[in-house]
């Protein structure tokens, strides 16, 4: 690609991603982009986590894909209010995308905005969306060894979810060594083994959620 | 991005894709391009695959990853030469980094080469590499909806490999509703339903590889 030409869409994305930043402290409303590969249960964390959530905060959902409304229709049926941004074939939300969604979502009456991202490990890690924090969910039955091989995700997390982990039994994932390459790449992000099936470790996670940023 | 980039991008790709596709004909090389997401199985699939392949075939693999080696070495292990083709924070890989590779192989001394892509069920199944089979490798832990969510690839295909069989038991995912999603977008691609762990379904899709393409 020429660089020039990657110099200048990043450069509009970030211009846009710092707008979003701006309207959403402006209006007190925390953003988490969620970023993961296809499959690795993103949907699903957010069906276990949304209704511990709705007591105390007022949520929506962004739903980043490339093409079908089945994310949105699953987030809607634990009722949240969820748009689908479909990318129409794009590998990853750009900031523009969810700057317009952002707009027209009832800011005044949010606590917290979901942004589910394209199933992808790697585009969707070069593109700020403006969120206030970024996770990377990585499920045990993709290998140990993802953090070390898909560096940039990691890199920029403020938290990992380890999903799945009732498979645990059933796959070789050693949580030790996972743990060992992301530290290799970050030190502070916060990691969180959950399981959505068996309801394990998503209050771990939720809490962290609902904390003030930094913490 | 800009649509006369993307244009050219393409038209280069495909130009070299063209010559890597001639060369390996001209030396009667079958070329499979695996591509799937991020810890769908591919590696481990190879793995299960290569030594029922190599007594009558010889075989060769590039290996394409954004950091590390660790799939090579996996290769290597199992007593197949193998190259790995860094894309150094690069989604997919390209027709020339594929070119350049083969150029460096013994075509006259081979039957088969494996292309491992980068794991990413989007960006790669845009990219021609000049391969006579493309494969799309999809885990029953990613669930049964990912054809209708992420269509390019299965549309391409020329076979579909669903890993991880034995995960069945503990993972909602319902292999006759894959197969409808695949049959809208592709009616012709054969489904291996496959376990490397216990073997189950490697021998029929080792079966169709060594068959001459278009079975």
């Amino acid at each position: 690609m020429n660089v020039e030409v990657m110099r200048n869409v990043f450069a509009r994305n970030d211009a846009l991603a710092g707008e979003t930043r701006a309207l959403l402290r402006q209006h007190h409303v925390t953003s988490v982009n969620l970023i993961g590969g296809a499959g690795s249960g993103k949907t699903t964390l957010l069906e276990a986590s949304l209704p511990k959530l709705t007591g105390a905060k007022r949520v929506a959902v962004l739903e980043g894909d490339i093409a079908t409304t089945h994310d949105a229709d699953r987030i809607a049926a634990v009722g949240v209010p969820a748009m689908q941004l479909l990318t129409d074939g794009g590998c990853h939300l750009g900031a523009s995308q969810v700057h317009h969604a952002i707009r027209k979502l009832p800011l005044d009456r949010l606590d917290i905005v979901f942004i589910e991202n394209v199933g992808n490990l790697v585009c969707p890690a070069s593109f700020d969306l403006g969120e206030e924090r970024t996770v990377a969910v990585l499920s045990v039955a993709e290998g140990d060894d993802k953090p070390a091989k898909y560096p940039l995700l990691f890199k920029r997390a403020n938290a990992v979810v380890l999903t799945k982990l009732d498979l645990l039994p059933h796959v070789t994932f050693d949580i030790e060594r996972c743990t060992r390459y992301i530290r290799q790449l970050n030190d502070a992000a916060p990691i969180f083994p959950v399981s959505a099936r068996t309801d394990q470790g998503i209050d771990e996670w939720v809490t962290w959620l609902t904390a003030p940023a930094g913490q």
